[in-house]
């Protein structure tokens, strides 16, 4: 193994040339460094750098130089037994190289194009994210995740379509990642109508998985993003699924969870979203469909919405007029009064005001001036025998 | 009209051959008179009856007598005004006739079948029920008020078929209202299990209304119960309908919504249930179905239970284990660092334990005695070569 030399020389032949300064460079080399030592979400790391910076973070580190209490001494110890066997320059380089190759953008928290979003992730947010594409696509002023099962019905598939196409088209981002069932639907709902849509993969950003999805990973990739926060060549292992969910979550605004099997792990996306204070939103489906379970479980027992089309999740992330919702209640006056008046009422026999009010329950000068209010209406008519309804069909609903 | 005698002579004239005493003669006697006085839901003779006693009230509400302040004055005279034009002595004592001809029991506060769950909806309760079929059926110990809309689709009659027999068959007392679809399809398949059900009617008890449903309720007057607020003779007037919707919701101790469009009287029946504290449910369905469109309402915007079996209604009501929900999280120990392991490790090369640390992040150390649980656990295989996972399928879900 190569030792890591944490200097702006180093740093400048890693990344090539730049106009950037000493300090900048040497950030940026060392995140990059710090993205192949560590495993996504590992806080320790995340609370050392936050203290020391990238740079002098891992120059102590790889030292087993004091680091001013920002860590315990075991957790000082447990990491470095953890970082250090993957502390190899020649693996970082080569990292860095093939980013080069393929066109992969190093992004940072100083880069403008940074989401800021995710620093609700604290310290297990990532320490920098690889990025094939447009790396202005990232941080949109309006993002909604759109997951859910890889083993979609054609219902799910179908509703992903719709609202995907829906939100994209109006300049939403559509975030998922670029699995297969609800996760392709949505990307490609969002390509059809040239929206902005953005994959985050699990592993390496040079790298499409699943394979089977390659064109449209490169398809993502040529208009929109597609992110990773392991460095290239990375394989997309379940641990780095479980991670990458939690950035699908803390980079979009809202999360809206299409299908999801019983342990589904859209669910898991939806914990993350919940855990930093994200809106999170479910499409219910039938409740005889395996394909919705997980959906009916987060509307059971999570606080999140049911969405069921893309209004609503416009309303969660809070643009688009939202519909007045209130139930239909009893409250009596006016409408119910009139209903009583025309239930007593016939299209074929006239009734005079004192049956009418019988027959209704209302005192007989009330009954008059109901009578009133729907003969100005056209909805009944006078005679001397009376009053009726204006004959024409009267549909009862209950 | 004849003028209506309120006196113990007259009420065992009107009730036929009984040993109770007068005074509870006359309170009977009474409330049938009400019952065909007022419309279902008139709180201010609710509120007189309560202070005065049923005979009292309608004595001195004939009489134009003082009522002690239980009303204002305004109250009392448009009171009044409602009710005296149908005080009718042969009204009432026809009601009764016909009660007695098709053995239409009259059940009053004071009677030991009476649910007492309808004091919940205080002035507008019912002042009396009129019962066709077995009068202890309409307070069972558990009922659920399964609801939905006419124009259900074959998914929600499937649905609320599996439901209704499901509970019916436990012992749970099915409530609804004999209309066609949801309401239907509920009683049928409680009554295909001979379990309990109750239908509460709009009209008459004596009235079967849809009259294509005809054979239907005499079945379930047969078993259960037929339950009107409203004489024998009552038409099934719209307004009765939303009225009729409060007993359902009041005598069950959960409504579930099974189906419903946007503007199904259904959600009127979930109304009253929320107004008086009961527990509401609603089955999702496609959100491409208007047939479900009420439903998802529901579960948008008021505080309901999202409802996808029979095992979810007995958690509503308090019975029945209720199923651990706790949503998957990514806490870490200890199956998220056997995960990196796993991840780690290959079913066709053997890697050493370095290796496998690095691999997955782990300190060596650690690496070695997660690799000692999974060896337990005969998920690992080891040999001078080192580890790895004992080959079989090892399916990756993300």
């Amino acid at each position: 193994m190569t030792a890591i030399d944490v200097s702006a020389d180093a740093a400048r032949r890693a990344l090539g040339a730049s106009d950037e300064p000493d300090d900048v460079l040497i950030d940026r080399f060392a995140r990059a460094a710090w993205s192949h030592l560590i495993e996504p979400g590992d806080g320790v790391a995340g609370r050392l750098i936050a203290h020391l910076g990238a740079g002098e973070a891992l120059r102590r580190a790889l030292a087993d130089a004091d680091v001013d209490g920002a860590l315990t001494a075991q957790e000082y110890r447990d990491g470095r037994r953890r970082w250090l066997p993957r502390a190899d320059a020649a693996d970082v380089a080569h990292a860095l190289m093939v980013a080069r190759r393929h066109d992969i953008a190093l992004l940072t928290p100083r880069d403008a194009s940074w989401p800021s979003l995710l620093d609700d992730l604290g310290p297990h947010a990532p320490v920098c994210l690889w990025v094939r594409g447009d790396v202005t696509r990232i941080a949109p002023a309006r993002a909604v995740a759109i997951v859910g099962a890889r083993a979609a019905s054609g219902y799910g598939e179908h509703v992903a379509q719709e609202m995907s196409a829906d939100l994209a088209g109006s300049g939403v981002t559509v975030v998922s990642g670029a699995a297969y069932g609800i996760d392709a639907a949505a990307h490609r709902a969002a390509l059809a109508c040239d929206g902005p849509t953005v994959a985050v993969l699990a592993g390496g950003a040079d790298r499409a998985y699943p394979a089977g999805n390659t064109r449209l990973i490169d398809t993502i990739a040529a208009s929109g993003a597609i992110v990773s926060e392991s460095p290239p060549g990375a394989s997309p292992t379940k641990w780095r699924f479980l991670q990458r969910n939690r950035i699908i979550a803390a980079v979009s605004h809202a999360t809206v969870v299409v299908e999801a099997g019983w342990r589904s792990g859209s669910l898991n996306t939806a914990s993350h979203a919940l855990a930093i204070g994200r809106r999170v939103g479910a499409v219910p489906g039938p409740v005889t469909s395996a394909a919705s379970a997980g959906c009916h479980r987060l509307l059971r027992t999570e606080p999140v919405d049911c969405i069921t089309c893309a209004d609503d999740v416009r309303e969660m992330i809070g643009i688009g007029g939202a519909v007045p919702l209130a139930l239909p209640t009893d409250g009596r006056p006016p409408t119910d009064d009139l209903t009583r008046i025309r239930d007593a009422l016939s299209a074929r026999a006239w009734r005079d005001r004192d049956d009418i009010a019988r027959r209704s329950g209302h005192a007989p000068d009330d009954a008059a001036s109901l009578l009133g209010i729907l003969l100005l209406g056209g909805e009944v008519e006078s005679s001397d025998a009376g009053w009726r309804l204006v004959p024409r069909a009267s549909a009862r609903s209950a």
